[in-house]
């Protein structure tokens, strides 16, 4: 359920998040990253990834932009975060769209242990392989049951799964969990998805029991900070509103947290 | 001539834009891409070049940070657009700086059917052999008659092209028009031709007649939002007008763009 | 000392600079370097290198997203700007985070001659080889002496040495100056070491002299810009002070510099 304390941890402790992402929105990351609290750091070098993983709190890995190369880090990286106890967190971005990001990830699975993988509703139904229709790496329209998709997808992979939108859907692979933060101007900028991936990765640097806690506070936080960001008088479209959203995720406070938290369990 | 039913048209069909550009400005092409209506996506690995072109709209090619892997992918991207008949935009971004620019601009044009080239007047002027002494990846300096140049680049390459500046000149090889919209601010922030770049690429996904009236209609677009955005108080600098700028393509209006276009043809 | 002639050098010539950067920070580089008078350019390609620093009036290696490809980019790059008597600056990114880093910057060291090196203090630390722990690519914690810490990389590199922080510390190997502009904002938003770097290039580009005086003045007006943008009231987080950093470093004035500079002489 909500722990408002992780938002304080990571404020005391700044976690170190070690991103593989793309570079469309690293800079992004790196910003939103350092906003909540956390320290980031993006390194892609093969012979560097083992070592990071001995000082790193999270691993985060985004496959936007991916190419073999970089498939090859995450690897690597992934494998020795799990041995040393670092949680590792997915961002399949546009697994939907082609089929060398289909094997990849098929290949991520086999290689990594994922602590939690979070994605728009094409990415997950991919996963779950049910029938939707992406379109390039945003989410597009399917008929899937998405509250039945996120449980299965989490209970096949052995991890937390969330799927991000208009409502959050959060599940360990037993409940679910749904979150009804946010506002309609983060999906009117790029990235907002790479964003929460990193920010679950501080959530879950600072919370070794409950790994569902860590990602739904990530998604309250991230979807209050654009609701707040939203609402300000400087903001008057999507320029100014991504730059809102990393101040307010500076500002953002327990309290507005536990005020404004809009988190329910899914009856089942 | 002018059409403001195109920019209608991308906030409707939302069209998928598939860039291949530098790690420079790929956040801002994105960002002004989903304020104009369009999806963005990036993305350089060569085995899923030809799957993306299956789905895309427009391709757009840019080597503003090119090296030789990422040219074999934009080989691959191309020729796949070119078959399924997906409009393919090339801005060669500093092909005066180096021999390795020139040759692969010479490359791809050999390889890819353009359906359109946007660049400053020192790039036009490099494609077209004329004398000019560019500056890096900036404008520079010369004395070719650059109406001539734009149209006689646009015959040879058998494409629209664009010198986009102060005023921007559009070619089909055979007419010449004037677009005088733009403010001096977007030459003081990076990657304004790259994001223009982007933007022909979502005008044209959604013209399949007439290309000229795209590549016009994003100038005029392109170069309103920069006006609008300079007028604003809340702009102090390239920082705050950058931001802007991604406002007001969200903002602006197909009434705004019929009544403050300056466009004009040019008299030969 | 201080010399506010170069910050009105720098916007009369705008001098090219050639970034070999890391991803993360590409495009608030180039802008910072637009903002303060310079043109930027982002280049990696190995077959262009040399060429460009035939054109160019400073280089800037920056290792934060380094892989080996690129390490051999700049060690083209280094070479041929040492030959054409181009400045070049080295910001060790998190050197200390890794023995790919720390091997990569003693290849630098040994392969080309730096004009100035710039750095936090863990990243300065780790080059005079004094204890420090860092801590992934932020500054860290330790108890070396700084002010003797700078001065001995001075000497023993050759070059202008700064760290950065809290309070900057400049040395040519004999002097130690000390810069006390700046604010802690700019060290919640990523990559303002990265665009102080950048700017060091800017400076280095203009005067052929004093170095030291170069990399004195960049700190300076860099320090004075952070200080101005922290003050606007439209400034509400690290979203609105990246922004406005980047106004700022238009708007400064060299009346503003002589007047507000906080530089001093170590007392040793």
């Amino acid at each position: 359920m909500l722990n408002v304390e992780l938002l304080i941890k990571i404020r005391e402790d700044n976690p170190l998040v070690h991103n593989i992402t793309n570079y469309v929105v690293a800079n992004d990351v790196a910003n939103v990253l350092l906003a909540v609290g956390a320290s980031p750091m993006m390194a892609n070098e093969k012979e560097e990834m083992s070592e990071i993983a001995q000082f790193s709190n999270a691993l985060v890995l985004n496959i936007g932009t991916l190419n073999h190369s970089v498939l090859e880090s995450m690897i690597i990286a992934g494998k020795a975060a799990n041995k040393q106890g670092v949680p590792v967190i997915l961002d399949p971005v546009g697994v939907g769209a082609t089929s060398f990001r289909k094997r990849a990830v098929q290949k991520l699975f086999e290689e990594i242990d994922f602590t939690a993988v979070r994605g728009n509703a094409g990415e997950i139904a991919i996963l779950a392989d049910v029938d939707w229709e992406a379109k390039g790496v945003d989410a597009g329209k399917g008929s899937a049951p998405l509250l039945e998709t996120v449980r299965k997808v989490a209970k096949a992979k052995d991890c937390i799964v969330a799927i991000s939108g208009k409502e959050d859907m959060i599940s360990d692979g037993i409940k679910i969990y749904i979150c009804k933060n946010g506002h309609k101007r983060m999906s009117g900028i790029t990235g907002t998805g790479c964003m929460l991936s990193g920010i679950v990765g501080a959530f879950a640097a600072v919370e070794k029991e409950c790994m569902l806690d860590a990602v739904i506070a990530a998604h309250i936080v991230f979807g209050l900070a654009g609701e707040q960001a939203a609402k300000r008088e400087d903001v008057q479209g999507p320029g100014t509103f991504r730059t809102a959203l990393i101040d307010e995720l500076e500002k953002i406070s327990p309290e507005d947290v536990k005020k404004n938290a809009k988190l329910e369990e899914a009856e089942q």
